[in-house]
């Protein structure tokens, strides 16, 4: 199956602005509300929204093996179900039906009335029910760093890091689009030096700058999914903010991991990037530091080069870049991820959602965090209308963006950006 | 609303067996399969399943809020979501339909031909579609044993533990009905005083005695359910094996807490026992050790006399209880759970489920895990068969019973048995 859908040369004739996240070659997956109060599956090139259910109500995809209602869905589930063969038979046929060259919708204005959507007249929506979503914990640069805070500098990596993609269970009933608001979480927490424990707002809440990928079906429960067809079975990425309150998460997490420190809120962009999409942007991972277990042993360029930064905007006031980072520099590739995921026959369902864990690089300004960033708050960040952070304020947005670029095409993300408000109270 | 259903008087006109879990008095809810291949709602009363959709379909429901496909659906989600009063409703009826003294369907052969299905013509389903599963940690004798033997036996409880009901996310997926079978996990493993880590069968398995709650909506995100409040948004219990794989656990749960030594399976008991029913049979939970925050503070007896137990029958082989514990010893109890649980604003859904963690007692015959009844294996259990068991064995089947006992009536779980095969092995 050709990715034709990636034709560098291929132009569109709708309308693509200048270092669009979204031309003709990205043709991404999400869900949306119309102006008609319809929910929808679509796509989206440039500023305009592509309602794929009434493009195939209208015979659009004839040819592709597609049931009649596989886009007339409020989430992406069924058509991921679908598998990887349908994912690149639909993909190439839209680049084919928004191609320059091609008359058929362009010059039929009734049609194109029905279909398009200005961004702006839309509401997206999440585009997948997640079932399960797992958290790794796959940056080295990440794990060293917290390491070298809350335990042994000398041995910030714990001995089992360089051997297992530590992972966590994620709760999914958290998992918030990109536009929605969070409210800082109460909790408790162990104040330093404190004989008991106090309850009140979380003084430390942090977002965590990740990237997750979303599955498919590809196994039966007791069975493992190889390494070699692992990517197979990964639909497409999109950014992820595991919002993480870090003085809840200190007194919380041991013996068992994470929890309310992390299930008060994850966003994501709604708009999911095929893995095709980014096929031009492969690149080799950071080499093993120590020989991996044959199951987690892969061959070929198994990461990708995807630019990405976050922003803060304190209220009424303007946007602040505080990270710049790239997905390339985690230790372990989704593949190794999905087939250590699957090593013991745990079932992958279709829409299941894997985060990368904070991916932060090797330089301080690269770190996907604000603990790591100011460093546990001791060299707070300048905003630009003069104020400072050590965390994230009451009343700031917290922007991820994300893109892959080479000579002839940029593929990006669009964004997940989220304002944090005071605690909830009930009117 | 009175739960006259719970009246302990009451006889029905249907066969109950001597020591059943199932008299008129539990009417738990299920999902079953019947002769016709249909997929139904249910409930039972002794050995026989009752198809509520077709019930509801033939009037019976007459005057109960219900909307008309409630029943007739393959997971509970629907039914659980309408709340409190319309389960309280719905189980007074049927407790009315099947009372003795009421011939409505008693006497019409031709509905009750339709309606009632001897247990062994149907074939259990998961009850709900679980979106999201919790682990929760509240039993002191169990994180006292695991502490004493894998960290230090003077520090054996946690700093946080008696103040926190820590708990876990678990995985979803992999959470199957009483009967399905399991296979012995491969994993990642580090031998005592080995340089690098082997892959292999774990050699480990063990079961943990645990309940779940099924919980209802209950909040929007952001918002805290309180304490007082959270019982309202608690269905019903279930019997769950929360299968483990110790070697692997035991390497890979630092920093984030247990992933594949779980996910591979837990198992729950099909027929979901409401809280109502159990309502006889409340008593108090033992007293906090240290003072807990306001928002963990409850009034009255929020735990259950539910005396539990766990067999082991090796293949070809007659069963030997090992274990006899009660849900009365957990130390924090499920409204704590719920409260914790959403004190940071988590949102819970229709479905979600929440384990209560093994459930160990005072003494050494209580242990609800191998680990424990066996010291690390240091004490094997002798079976019937006069073979030994330090874990698990391939071909073991794992059976859990639970059940309520006063003077007047009996309330059980029925059972979770399910049998632990080979490795997958693909054909």
């Amino acid at each position: 199956m050709p990715l034709t859908a990636n034709d560098p040369n291929r132009k569109t004739w709708l309308h693509v602005p200048e270092n669009s996240d979204f031309p003709i070659q990205n043709i991404p997956f999400g869900v949306f509300l119309t102006r008609d109060d319809v929910i929808t599956i679509g796509t989206r090139i440039g500023n305009t929204a592509i309602d794929l259910a009434a493009l195939h109500q209208l015979g659009y995809f004839k040819g592709v093996p597609l049931t009649d209602d596989i886009f007339l869905q409020d989430t992406l589930n069924d058509f991921i179900d679908d598998g990887r063969k349908t994912w690149r038979l639909t993909r190439n046929r839209i680049a084919e039906i928004f191609d320059k060259e091609n008359p058929s919708l362009q010059n039929n204005k009734e049609h194109r009335d029905i279909v398009l959507f200005d961004m702006d007249e839309i509401e997206m929506q999440l585009p997948v029910h997640i079932g399960d979503y797992t958290d790794f914990y796959s940056s080295k640069e990440h794990a060293t760093n917290v390491g070298t805070m809350f335990r042994d500098p000398d041995k910030a990596l714990l001995p089992n890091w360089l051997h297992i993609p530590v992972a966590y269970h994620g709760r999914s009933s958290s998992i918030v689009p990109s536009g929605t608001n969070i409210h800082r979480p109460m909790g408790q927490t162990m104040p330093a030096g404190a004989e008991t424990p106090v309850f009140g707002p979380s003084r430390l809440v942090d977002f965590e700058l990740e990237m997750a990928f979303i599955a498919t079906d590809g196994n039966q429960l007791g069975e493992p999914i190889p390494i070699e067809k692992a990517e197979e079975h990964i639909f497409g990425l999109v950014l992820l903010n595991d919002w993480s309150a870090r003085d809840i998460q200190k007194w919380e997490y041991v013996p068992l991991g994470p929890f309310l420190a992390k299930n008060f809120a994850s966003s994501i962009s709604p708009w999911i990037v095929t893995l095709d999409a980014l096929e031009p942007f492969r690149v080799a991972g950071p080499q093993p530091i120590k020989e991996q277990l044959p199951y987690l042993q892969y061959e070929g360029e198994k990461s990708y080069d995807i630019h990405l930064e976050v922003a803060i905007t304190p209220e009424n006031s303007s946007p602040t870049t505080v990270c710049r980072s790239n997905f390339k520099y985690l230790y372990w590739n989704m593949a190794q991820q999905l087939a250590h995921h699957t090593v013991n026959g745990c079932l992958i369902n279709s829409g299941d959602m894997m985060g990368s864990g904070t991916i932060s690089g090797p330089t301080k300004d690269s770190y996907g965090s604000m603990l790591e960033l100011t460093w546990r708050g001791e060299n707070p960040i300048k905003m630009a209308d003069g104020t400072e952070r050590k965390f994230i304020n009451d009343g700031d947005t917290v922007t991820m963006t994300g893109y892959c670029k080479n000579n002839e095409v940029r593929i990006g993300f669009g964004e997940v950006s989220n304002k944090l408000l005071p605690p909830f109270n009930k009117k």
